[in-house]
């Protein structure tokens, strides 16, 4: 039995070492182009920024012992070949020709079963200076040690980013610590495109705060440059930025013209087509990682989804398969993913509003903002925004931003999609409570409660970003801000709202617009008061009674104060 | 409509906000019999231990309000009274009496519903001694401003925490860091009955390790004084153990005497009996809290789950029955719970395996050990303990205990059971993967494959308990360690194992047993060189091959080095 992998980095070894681990008498062969295996590269960002400074650490095991051919063959009883292309499939003879890219030679390899995971290649847009010097992307180990090499040397002053995705807000993290002025260039209307319009501008004023600059809406034109090194990035809209760097992170593309070439079927997205086994349109070759298409497991269509965790499965999968026949299957993917970026997390599971929506799913969602832990024990703010389908009530998605403990919901949020929970199971979900740890009731949890509260009609609420357009269209929304007058004076919107603190309103509803069908719209600074003051109102005769989901803490536009 | 409410800590103040919501028109009434409203009770440890000075802050609102009566009358439209005390329900006539603690007056309170969340009482054996000086709980405000001021005053050098719960735990911790020495004394066999046997072995070690002595298997016989005044705990087996303090935390009873003298169902559990929409057997009274006993969702039995996040989903339940009639219902616990021990996280979801075996399940179970992120960005330990239902696949409880990450997979655990996972669903599930979160393979994860592993017979695994018994008991397994030369030299169990690293194994078979029928144990540092190694050697025809699972990070008793 004859395995052969072609491609190196997670989902390649991890079906190797599956596949030896299922059948230690079978011969198994990967074949890397690059001159290092099993790369952590979701790690570049975090060597770049000097969260540690041995790179082999990224090529490492937890004992410290480098995963080279060496240690595969010892280890793992695997033939390891690095700086080996593959450059071709012959699907009759079962036969890959390979290209030793040291001794500069070609050779050929049998396999019984072929496997695929021949990863992504990142995206660089043919604009013109695209050759000059100073143009990187961080996509290898060459990119991590280039880009950390300009951290050490501090000669550079000023970098841009393109592309404000995971790679993108990470390196922006990344080079800013390493004292480099960053503006992150999008052309998008925002960053990272798993969130909600909303969410990103949090998220998007948050890196501003650290002092980089963000443009969105403005595809990058051209780079500029004197004597073959960059000296700036042209906008579209004419603006030049002088850096001495820029990083390209604008997406990847599936490397799948091998496949291609040998007839493989090819998905819509540009992935190689794979079933649930994994297994390409040969029945002889299965393909794993950032190279395929795989299910959404909420809207049923293939997607690319290139994520370090998915391929490490898809790659146990086909490690399963290869030698086992198609038994296991990889079901797909709900797209879950989650970044740092300076002292914020940013994450996503499922669909967000806006690609639920585009799905067609009849939608209902709700912004929350509150500390992930007892204020006592120096909770940190975390906005979550959950999305559920109104019809059936099932949880869509989730979303959350913060400084607080991001990761913690989104994997919450992931295992309740995957056990197809609905907004009413959440709401009495039993979760870990301790005040070190969580409030007493998640912010998980609490944030089904309000969208329970929405689809049940005990509450209209309305996003930061319809109350600023009805007030950007001239609407007269009658807007009541229920905190205290100690808190009002620290913070506010300043754009006309009247304020009556919650615990005088009982007493002061005279004061409130004496057309009982105005609209209404109340809140503080996370908008529990704000739903509080609601529920007066409406029991007081008020018909058009609205609640500023989050509060001030969701408003992502200036404010007053 | 009246509605009357016993009890002001958790359930109550959430039954009565929620009723309030739901109706402004009610006339909503909390009877509380201590001085305070809403006390945040699991923060008490906390404040006792100096991770905030602030009392006031247990019982104020985010913003640093008092939630006192005047508070629940103005923000709420609540009517609250501290100080009262409800002596008996007259069901016939819907009115409890009352006596004023503070003006000593009986009066009647007439409802239409009323709520009982009378909340549960330490308990206190009845040793002799009991009454003296020096013996506390950590049950109330008063417990936490006594035992705070004791470790302020620092005049007391010596402590015994009795009972070696959550509660129990965290005093332990408390105490400590205001520099008492510390005597944790358990009467069973280990600590947090919530854990399997091996994984609170983990945790004890740990609080041993940060100065505490832990005494478990030891009931106390009575506590020692002169003058009044505590001098000293004396154990069953005669030793005496001087302090100045002791802190009795050996568990809770629910408070159902008022239900049971106004002649409601109580439970097998001593709890107040409720039906799932928290109605009592009286259906114009609903009760919540630590009060009731709910249905476990996994086993169907009915336990008692005095925990804080439960108090208020199940108030929550009971403020809209008692306004709309039985609408929304409250499934039940799956006895979530989390504590923060020194440095390490230690909790549980679900049924331990002993619970399960107990409750006549087919049980299947394994222990990993891993770092809970990439260890280039410094992971922490992991200790995780998975437990499924052998017949169905059905994950029924998760435990973990470490340094690292804890509640985090407990969350996830939880959500996956309340989802009905099964082990086949978890080994795919797309979880949130970034270097500073957590590994690309999810630990949670991880433990699904290994678990996988040994339910396909692919890894037949032993607990250390499991090795050390065959030690103990003559047995001659052949015991193999994998690692490193430079790591054994380390740390190593010194009980007669071999050392034959993972990567000259498949050269050194000739020194493994000829008797290929002869067990073998294999293990790491965690067990997956361990796993590897035992797949090598099954190949080569030993028949009886073992994995010590999650190797020396998980083996709890002495080592050599």
């Amino acid at each position: 039995m004859k395995i052969v992998v072609v491609g190196g980095s997670a989902a390649g070894p991890k079906a190797a070492a599956k596949a030896r681990r299922m059948d230690q008498h079978a011969e198994i062969t990967i074949l890397q182009e690059g001159p290092d295996l099993s790369m952590a590269s979701c790690g570049y960002p975090y060597f770049v920024g000097g969260f540690f400074d041995d790179r082999n650490q990224l090529l490492s095991t937890p004992t410290g012992v480098i995963r080279d051919p060496k240690y595969y063959l010892k280890a793992k009883g695997i033939n390891a070949m690095t700086r080996t292309r593959v450059t071709a499939i012959d699907r009759k003879r079962h036969v890959v020709s390979c290209h030793d890219l040291d001794e500069e030679q070609d050779f050929e390899l049998a396999y019984d079963k072929l496997v695929l995971a021949t990863g992504a290649s990142p995206v660089v847009p043919p604009l013109p200076g695209s050759d000059l010097e100073g143009i990187s992307t961080l996509q290898s180990m060459r990119d991590a040690d280039y880009l950390r090499q300009i951290a050490d040397e501090k000669k550079i002053d000023r970098a841009v980013v393109i592309g404000g995705g995971l790679i993108g807000v990470e390196t922006c993290e990344a080079l800013h610590l390493a004292g480099i002025q960053i503006t992150l260039v999008e052309m998008m209307s925002q960053l990272l495109l798993f969130l909600d319009w909303e969410m990103a501008k949090v998220l998007e004023n948050h890196i501003r705060s650290k002092a980089a600059i963000v443009i969105t809406e403005n595809p990058v034109a051209e780079f500029l440059g004197e004597n073959g090194k960059l000296t700036g990035v042209k906008l579209r809209n004419g603006i030049e930025l002088p850096c001495e760097l820029a990083v390209v992170a604008v997406g990847v593309r599936p490397n799948s013209k091998l496949a291609e070439d040998a007839g493989l079927k090819i998905g819509e997205r540009g992935g190689i087509e794979v079933d649930t086994f994994m297994q390409t349109s040969d029945p002889d070759i299965y393909a794993a990682g950032d190279c395929v298409e795989i299910p959404h497991l909420i809207t049923g269509e293939k997607v690319h989804a290139p994520f370090g965790d998915l391929a490490n499965l898809e790659g146990r999968v086909v490690g399963q398969n290869v030698v086992t026949g198609n038994k296991v299957e990889f079901p797909g993917t709900i797209q879950t993913g989650v970044c740092k970026v300076f002292d914020y997390g940013a994450g996503a599971t499922g669909l967000s509003e806006s690609r639920a929506r585009e799905a067609g799913y009849n939608v209902v969602s709700v912004i929350t903002a509150a500390p992930d832990k007892p204020h006592f024990m120096g909770g940190e703010l975390l906005l979550l925004k959950m999305v559920a389908n109104a019809d059936t009530g099932r949880l869509l998605g989730l979303q959350a931003v913060g400084p607080g403990d991001v990761s913690k919901r989104i994997a919450q949020a992931a295992m309740a999609i995957h056990g197809k929970l609905t907004v009413a199971d959440l709401v009495n979900a039993d979760l870990p409570y301790a005040p070190p740890f969580s409030p007493a009731i998640d912010n998980f949890i609490m944030t089904a409660h309000v969208l329970e509260n929405k689809m049940l009609g005990r509450m209209s609420g309305l996003s930061a970003s319809e109350v600023r357009e009805r007030l950007q269209k001239g609407g007269q929304p009658y807007l009541l801000d229920v905190r205290g007058a100690d808190e009002f004076e620290r913070m506010r919107l300043g754009v006309g709202e009247n304020l009556i603190p919650l615990g005088a309103l009982r007493n002061r509803l005279n004061e409130l617009p004496a057309d009982k069908d105005q609209e209404i719209i109340c809140y503080c600074k996370i908008s529990l008061r704000g739903y509080e003051a609601a529920s007066v109102l409406e029991a007081n005769g008020w018909t058009n009674v609205k609640v500023m989901e989050g509060g001030l803490m969701a408003w992502p536009f200036p404010r007053e104060k």
